[in-house]
Parts: structure tokens; C-alpha cells; sequence
């Protein structure tokens, strides 16, 4: 049993989103961003099998998908998509969401 | 892209604790526990290849360990542990977390 706390093991910066990697396994990958309001993860997607969810643990913004696509993002909202899918997080407020990668990138 | 907010479709009972099922494919499988204070998820395993996360969302209390083992827990933090390692939950305040089991069960 392994346990991590992401609100203290990370912080915000005012020059980039901060991440942090949670958990690196055969299994998935878990991952913390905590972005400033206005920061983002520019949309991206990857060539590969699996899928990608998004657990927003506190703050408000949008994921952002293929071509202008704006979903609304709050607190307690789980995303899931493929990892071939454009994916994205833009932050409305101080946010901060777990990334779960299965198998893991 | 699918959306699930687990705060507006899954609540509390004070019978037993609510589960909802956010997400489950061929990578993962991705649940939501609400427990009332004092309600727990008894420790079990599974003799399965994969690892589980526990993310909790709100609350405090304890993950739930081997023989009498107890790991605090608290919003914040990410619980990991292999399939097979026997693991529970219980809540000492009302508390919501996020599982995702992979591969899936």
C-alpha cells in the first residue's frame, strides 16, 4: 500500500501549471495538475490504445476537445475519453484534477 | 468524451454506503463510495493481476490494511495498492471517494 497526498505534495505557480506524478505502473498512470486560473493543458491526444479520465478535485474551467469543443469542468466532474481522443483542461479558478492513464503512456 | 459529476448523481444513505458505477471498459473501471460517518467498505481482495487507486474526494478516515493494519485518510489523499493485497475503507466523517480498478474486475 502505497499513499500520496497531492494537496500537499503540490503546489501552484503563477509561470505553469505544476504536475505531479502520483503513480507510474504496468497498470495506469496517475497523475496531479493543479493549474492558476488561466493556465491550461493545450488539447493533445496520442496514436494509442487505452483511455484517460479526469477527476476535478476542486475549482471550475472546461475540458477542451477536438476543434473548439468546451465542455463545462467543476468539481466532482469525472471526464473520461481515449487517448486517441484530442483531450484538454483549461481552468476558470485555481484547480486542481487527477489524471488517471490506462495502461499507462 | 463522457462526463459524470458523481456529487449530483450519487448521495448518502444511513442504511449502507451508496456506489455508483462512473465508468467501465476495457482499461478501467471507475466508482464513487459515499459513506456516512461510521459506514465502511470491509477489507477483501481478489487473487487478480491490477492495482486499485482510492482517491478521496471529502471526508476523513481510514484505509483499511491487512489483518488490523489502518492508514489514515484524509480529502487529498491517493491510496494504491495491487488487487490482490487486501484493502477497505471506513469513514470517520461523512466522505466520498473515487475508485478506479485496473484492469477492471
Amino acid at each position: 500500500m502505497k499513499k500520496v497526498n497531492f494537496c500537499e505534495q503540490n503546489d501552484f505557480s503563477d509561470s505553469a501549471f505544476r504536475r505531479l506524478l502520483i503513480h507510474d505502473s504496468p497498470y495506469f498512470k496517475i497523475l496531479n495538475f493543479n493549474f492558476k486560473a488561466g493556465q491550461e493543458l493545450p488539447v493533445h491526444s496520442h496514436e494509442i490504445e487505452g483511455q484517460v479520465s479526469i477527476v476535478v478535485y476542486e475549482g471550475v474551467g472546461e475540458f477542451l476537445g477536438k476543434g473548439d469543443e468546451t465542455i463545462p469542468a467543476k468539481a466532482g466532474d469525472v471526464l473520461i475519453c481515449d487517448i486517441a481522443e484530442p483531450h484538454g483542461i483549461r481552468a476558470k479558478s485555481d484547480m486542481r484534477v487527477v489524471v488517471t492513464i490506462a495502461p499507462p503512456i
